[in-house]
């Protein structure tokens, strides 16, 4: 069986998870990663193992690759002649621009949370609704904090069906190393709603969402509560064994030292994961509670990789490979190293 | 008509605020503070305008205060035979072991929320249950997050009663200066539910309360998020009106750069409060939504100086200097710059 | 003797800070402050206890004011009529455009270290070259970190000369309450030299100096460490009591608990300081050493208030008030409460 | 040929990591690793590709292991009688203590820089003097300040001598996770000079050392500023040569977005790298300057992979492996992919 040929375009903090994540699918192979500048990424990349063929947007960028004797295999109409699919990834707002050229070279194209809706035909997410994506030219991924809660939202909402949820998202607001933005000794507010639980019911209709979101000056990760009124009550115990079932939420205990945001970090450090990444989101045990009918958790999303399983689920839908979910995400999850399971 | 003879002891973050809490009181006169060392908050008290006669605790510790030229008016006992009532300050723990100092010399005593509840006859919030405090020799107060959303959700309950909250807490993990104890880049979860809650049950025993508490990197104040099911429905313009008729509750507007924690503290800097601090709790007015029956908002907490008010409130139930709770708070209100009213 | 009327032209971090130090010299008076939208900072000065009166830039901007209830005053033109000299004090860049508006109205004008150097006759400060301003129509200022250790290395300068210096300056990032900029868990590394040892060269062009440049995530006063060759060797006490005899400068000790940056922001509010606010650098007296003929010290330069004084001085020498350096800056220190002393 | 048998005590932020560094070696093994209690570190080990054998310091401390599923292969004497030599990573002072069983063992040990100079025969750093450590049974390892610098200083002084430094350490105070410690919004200043200057001398007593040491907020590596003067004048390309030649210094570009501490966690990261672990110290080379005869740069120390390699060698020489210091040194560099060479 040949290969989906996968172009990442944009190689910073999501494209370069995007490519290692296509590249880990037995089905799927990157033909090519896309960038404007040799950035720090970039000269990661072709120090480390197994870099993926460069290619520049424009030809006039070539020059800043070869100086610094980076090999450059072409220009984005090159790559696209070579691919299936592409994974942008570039920064929000260029996306919609890329669009039309995807379009008209009759490439598919899978976009990430920072573009407006208006760039795809679905606004999508693996578990909550991979059947509108199927055969979808272009799909629009929900951003990282909206993938993570929308997997624990989902989980419950599969088993009892979910009424309503009030989600406080306490956001990092940089990724480590980012010198571009951040705030010091600051918690910042912002309007409620936010776009985050908005997102939640564009995607899931019958829920009804609200909440907060505070910036925090920390950069390994959102930590979030969620309250949720299910359709039918459930114990502690019997919620807490729903997210132990599901292969992309990692259920953790406080008392083991799984206490924060960078705990995670430093677990999936050590455990020797490429850049120390989770694809999985965390739930934290102890945080597990009911109020009369009603749950109460906190879970941690790691900002940089949460979106890649969703991502390459979406590859799945668009072109589409698989068109029954349970058979795809099985797909997605085992070659992530998630389990072979739904 | 003579002056109430307040002592403080320990001169650290919280006492040094609580002894300005009470001069700043027509009916209250600070007769001296008590220390072991001549710390930098002594220091600067006597750099400043009209610093308090200082006491040490052992006759041992006054050395130390001359060695710098600062005069020592007396130890502890002295200052007990001066006092009609003890606001104690110290670290946690030790007002326990003050306590029974105090009851020999049969003196009254106000603690802090760092102590064990059994430090007190009552538990003790101005507004939530002045009345419990009346006449009682030994007070507790609640610590500064939970005096500080107890105020919110006292005046809702006040309003229309209230039947239960979720609560999650935002919580700067030091002092401005603190080296002792911190974080770095990390957001850290406790198990669920936290002693705040449980401690807002004890004080408003028919509200069913949980919560979260995440501690993260900053210095400025906690950001707590509060749902909270009134016994009456309440529509935003309501429950704002009502906030905004708290004297210890300040209504903001993010849109009018209000929108964070530090953002208050900048306010209170710029307009000239001593030590920038607030005494009102903010409550951000874009962040009240309902959600069916249900109210959500958001609000910042100053913790040094929160506990100001409640903590007078005590003397004046304690004494009592007023058997009526309006009474006590209006005047308390009044000598803090909160406005005469209840 | 009438007053000079000196007009702040915009009213942010630093803008406020100048007004409040003009406004405490006996025989300066401000006239109003100019800004162009209701700032947080102007709301917190209505809400204070004196405020200046307000002008708008253009008379466009009235209607937000107005709409908030707060009068204004007139436009730039009205306060420019009723001024002596202008304190201008707007984001990096407006000052060079603002001052042909004060050069075609008749205006002398002191603008800050966020300008080029081509928009002043001279760069000064008020200790190493005061005589260079006197009488000029336009100075600009040193910014906050070349303000602050110009004032070590002068007061060594003026006792034995200094033939060069090495400093490192480890740069707070943000101010308190900022939120459009900011770095988290990073120390960034700026080129060797920085602008800010150019600029020492500049007004003590008799100095060689380089140094290097660390952006850190904190809000309070920069920390920087200078090497230094007197051109005469001293003993440690010798400069320990040259620096104790500076006015500018404060010795403090660590032993004390003077510990850093922000120990120092924590003694000035529990001081009762304005805005938590010091004119002084800090100067650790534990990290003065010697080593062979050279001088190593490590100071703190709180960057919100540390250019007032040299503004003040600014205002001086422009006019001029005085055309003695030792008269003026006798004149500054004694209004500003740092003693009536050179 | 049989490989030397390394037992690691300690499996903490430095000893899992000297673990692997020495499982790279193809001349040595581990035998185990050595706790006390199943750390998130452990558990991530286990959860790994690779794990060590577990061993506890008690046979009480088994169950707690053996509660979690986790084997455990004996006791503190159970893996003494397996090894040849040990890696003594517990917390400061607790190596002292074992120091007294591994004597009684006979067994030789490597302690790190948090243990006091006594505990050893040698203060050790494996390009400064190796030969010192020949053949001894106790070797102390620098911390990992002076292991960074060390190499920087030592790699002019092997090219032309050096006469005396000035340092300014700006300190990361907590590693990524650490919870334990932290300062937020503060730079701390310590009394000069510090330790680590202090410890340059030991191992360089002909070099003449002082410096300042700041803690800063952040967990990612500490910047450190070297004022330097040479024997003999350098120009700064000849020095940027010299460090370039150096297997363990790595010179990057600022321009080309090696800014900062955390670039360069962010391109160990991104490049693979087990941990995101950087063995060598980053170079800034834009900050590398002459000021007459002397050298003045700045330099990035990854404060825990960086005694990895030092440590190799101190296993080097005490068994001896290697009497020749260049023989020694080659091998270490080759094994943890830093080149053949010296």
């Amino acid at each position: 069986m040949s290969k989906t040929k996968v172009a990442v375009v944009g190689y910073g903090v999501i494209g370069q998870r995007l490519a290692d994540g296509a590249a880990l699918q037995d089905d799927m192979e990157v033909v090519g990663v896309v960038d404007v500048t040799p950035t720090l990424s970039i000269r990661a990349m072709l120090d480390g193992s197994s870099p993926y063929p460069i290619y520049v947007f424009k030809d006039s960028q070539a020059d800043a690759f070869r100086e610094e004797g980076i090999k450059v295999h072409g220009n984005l109409n090159d790559i696209l002649a070579k691919a299936d699919i592409v994974l942008d990834a570039t920064p929000a707002g260029i996306g919609a621009k890329n669009k039309e050229i995807y379009k008209s070279k009759g490439k598919k194209a899978i976009f990430q949370g920072g573009e407006k809706n208006d760039v795809a035909d679905v606004f999508f997410h693996g578990y909550a609704n991979y059947e509108k994506g199927v055969s979808k030219d272009y799909l629009k991924l929900t951003s990282c904090n909206t993938t993570g809660f929308i997997r624990a939202v989902d989980c419950i909402d599969k088993a009892v069906g979910v009424d309503r949820v009030v989600i406080t998202i306490i956001r990092r607001v940089a990724d480590p190393g980012d010198t571009h933005r951040g705030i010091i000794d600051l918690a910042m507010v912002e309007k409620v709603p936010n776009h985050q639980v908005k997102d939640l019911m564009l995607i899931m209709p019958h829920i009804e969402a609200t909440g907060a979101l505070v910036h925090v000056p920390t950069t390994h990760g959102h930590i979030i509560t969620i309250f949720l009124t299910p359709k039918k009550k459930l114990s502690v115990s019997d919620a807490v064994s729903l997210f132990e079932a599901h292969p992309r939420i990692k259920v953790v205990e406080i008392a083991k030292g799984f206490n924060s945001n960078s705990a995670m970090f430093r677990y999936a450090r050590d455990k020797g994961n490429k850049r120390a990444d989770m694809y999985e989101i965390a739930l934290f045990k102890e945080t597990v509670v009911t109020q009369r009918d009603d749950l109460f958790f906190t879970i941690n999303v790691p900002q940089e990789a949460v979106v890649t399983p969703e991502t390459i689920d979406a590859i799945r839908a668009s072109l589409p490979l698989q068109t029954d979910q349970r058979e795809a995400l099985t797909l997605t999850n085992k070659y992530l190293g998630m389990g072979e399971r739904f």
